[in-house]
């Protein structure tokens, strides 16, 4: 199997200024559910994860914790939205360099710590077409 | 079974300048493949699906056959990035309704056609923090 690839759509990630606010919004009225809440230090944010009943792809709720959070900044110049998209992959390393040696623009050459201890890597949006597309190992236990 | 509830998140909508242009990009970076091509003249777009080898959740490009099209207008103001978000529903009537009795902000209170033949209907970003969701259900065969 080839594990250079990308799996399915992980999470579409929004930047609010109040969680819990928004996740009353997102379940009552689109009746999706929490699944998980972290607090992801490395990226200064609350994180809450809301899917559809029967599971999918998720929505990520991105509240900043400091005002030096990538988010905060997202938020003040943008306003609350869609901050970025994550796929899942099963090999971060060999996706990362695939990408390296079609000359992909990275935001990060190798992995950091995400959330629910996955790797993740970031590929820089102007080689998406204004997209900021996570990438996202996940732990396996 | 509860027909007015949402299903998986069927697409990522992607308003962009060129669709070929980032059809390449998308197919040969993220190693996604086209599904499906389509012009829907009713919103003035050429759209393109885009999804992971094993299927998915997908990526959709937008670009403007049209000046007059909304997302000529996204593009001018905001430039090449993500437009929308969309759920699968089984019954767009019964999600719609339940909605307007939550008095959830809606941009269409009926559906109208959408890409393969769907039926759409979009809730107005105000109502879901900056994001604007939309509805498809999709044609029964």
């Amino acid at each position: 199997m080839d594990k250079g690839i990308l799996e399915n759509l992980y999470h579409v990630a929004i930047a609010v200024n109040n969680l819990s606010a928004v996740e009353e919004v997102y379940t009552t009225a689109l009746g999706l559910r929490v699944e998980h809440r972290e607090v992801v230090e490395d990226q200064k944010v609350k994180t809450s994860m809301l899917v559809p009943k029967d599971g999918g792809t998720a929505i990520e709720l991105l509240e900043p914790t400091s005002e030096d959070s990538p988010i905060s900044k997202f938020l003040e110049k943008r306003g609350e939205g869609i901050h970025h998209i994550c796929y899942k992959v099963d090999d971060i390393e060999s996706v990362l360099a695939k990408l390296k040696e079609q000359g992909v623009r990275l935001i990060d050459e190798t992995p950091r710590l995400g959330a629910y201890n996955s790797r993740v890597a970031f590929i820089h949006p102007k080689a998406m077409n204004g997209v900021l597309v996570e990438l996202a190992e996940l732990k396996k236990d």
